[in-house]
């Protein structure tokens, strides 16, 4: 198991937030990610934890700086992990669009050159990475996983995926059906290659539709109604109609004047909290 | 008066996070500022003022998108006005420190060249600003006012010269005596000149020892004791001996193990929100 580098520490709500580098046996890239402690956690006190998985640029930083999370993190005693969103360096391929290469990984194992020598997030996200927190920090294997645009689609095909790994699953905003999107297209023929059928095995809509009914992850989608993605590529009806279809228990909410920035996150990530902290606590 | 431009708009805690540019005439430059309109404002209800002033190398949007402070400030109904920390652009004379010059104008009227002809925050602050802002938005005449590092200077020198004008002041990890600390010394020798009696007129120790017995602002000062900064520039012990020693309200509370950054000022946003608003609401 790789070693963990302390990048920084700061003291936040009671707790902790904390950077560590680490070379990843996934991605074959160094990897940063940030966890915040709260201040139940201690040698003698497990919590569980709670993932973040970022949209498109960001990095480990904004959910952390922007979404004041904390706060309640520290009052209901709940870890947070936040990832990078793709493998970085100079080695590392990339592309001059903002939502393909580094900042775009969208949580999929990539299959295609000149992708797949890095580019392998959902193994990253779900399985090196939690081992490597619950190895080498105060947590117990209570998880559940959240996230935001394409950090929402990863969130949500996270827990889709992995039957009782996530006792709970939320996202704001998320990509649901990629495989009928702009971002989804261009990624997933990026990274998966031409058989649209590979791609199906990262699409919530199709993920959903598909689940086994002992198989069912409780679920909340917070969406903004000003959002400008909404139409062309977020179409969170669609999941709440395939969810509604196979019986999955999936709420989505939908609030009035809201758009796509961390100001739509920070005014219900209380309430996201809250859901999580039902499974989790 | 100069005309606003909207050049944002989010929802955010059921109120509305704008930023604004305008042609200032104190400045003689662009300004932009950021305002948050809680939710209780509207046209037949006005809500008092928290001004935030930024420290070195911010804009009006660190504050807004890292404290989360729009949660209380729309459960408590207060305005949060953020401004810029200098005036900036092209024709703007500039320092390649990150300490002098565009994003570090120090929150006083500069009286030498090359600086005078548009560093003067001071009176941007304190007079402008609050009547562009009483005049376009749904706020009354209570103001309050608060800061970080040198914003904290600035909100404290800002309430200290203009008793009255605003009903409480609050700081984070603030400048106390920068006519004694390098950060200080090396703006005020650029933006006010040699004369040393000058830069006292702007320093929050020389002013809270020299204030009336008449004239006080319910003052509270929050600090961390793990702040980088804190022997060599923040000196806050300074700050409360002058205070005491003229029984100025000031309450100087020192935090275990927080450091300079927005993880502290997220932390106790809550507490001086709740502070301002006993003299606001």
């Amino acid at each position: 198991m790789s070693t963990l580098e302390n990048i920084s520490c700061n003291r936040a709500f009671g707790g902790w937030h904390k950077r560590y580098r680490h070379t990843s046996s996934t991605t074959g890239t160094e990897m940063v990610f940030a966890i915040y402690l709260p201040p139940q956690a201690s040698g003698s006190r497990k919590v569980p934890v709670l993932y973040w998985l970022s949209g498109l640029t960001c990095t480990d930083e904004n959910f952390m700086q922007k979404a004041g999370a904390q706060r309640m993190a520290a009052e209901l005693g709940i870890a947070i992990v936040a990832p990078d969103t793709s493998p970085r360096g100079e080695e590392v391929a990339n592309d001059e669009g903002y939502d393909l290469g580094q900042g775009a990984g969208f949580y999929v194992n990539s299959t295609q050159a000149p992708w797949q020598s890095h580019y392998q997030m959902y193994d990253y996200i779900t399985k090196e990475l939690p081992e490597l927190v619950e190895a080498n920090f105060p947590v117990n294997d209570k998880r559940s996983i959240a996230g935001h645009s394409m950090g929402g689609h990863g969130a949500l095909i996270s827990a889709l995926k992995n039957p009782g790994r996530y006792l709970s699953a939320s996202a704001f905003s998320p990509i649901v059906n990629p495989t009928q999107v702009p971002w989804g297209q261009k990624a997933f023929a990026a990274y998966l290659g031409d058989d649209v059928e590979a791609w199906k095995a990262y699409d919530s809509c199709e993920l959903i539709a598909a689940a086994d009914a002992n198989d069912r992850t409780p679920m909340l989608v917070s969406q903004g109604l000003s959002d400008e993605f909404l139409a062309e590529q977020l179409t969170p009806q669609r999941l709440k109609q395939a969810a509604r279809d196979n019986g999955y228990p999936l709420v989505l909410e939908q609030h009035e004047g809201y758009d796509h920035s961390y100001y739509f996150i920070a005014s219900f990530i209380e309430q996201h909290l809250k859901f999580h902290a039902n499974f989790l606590v």
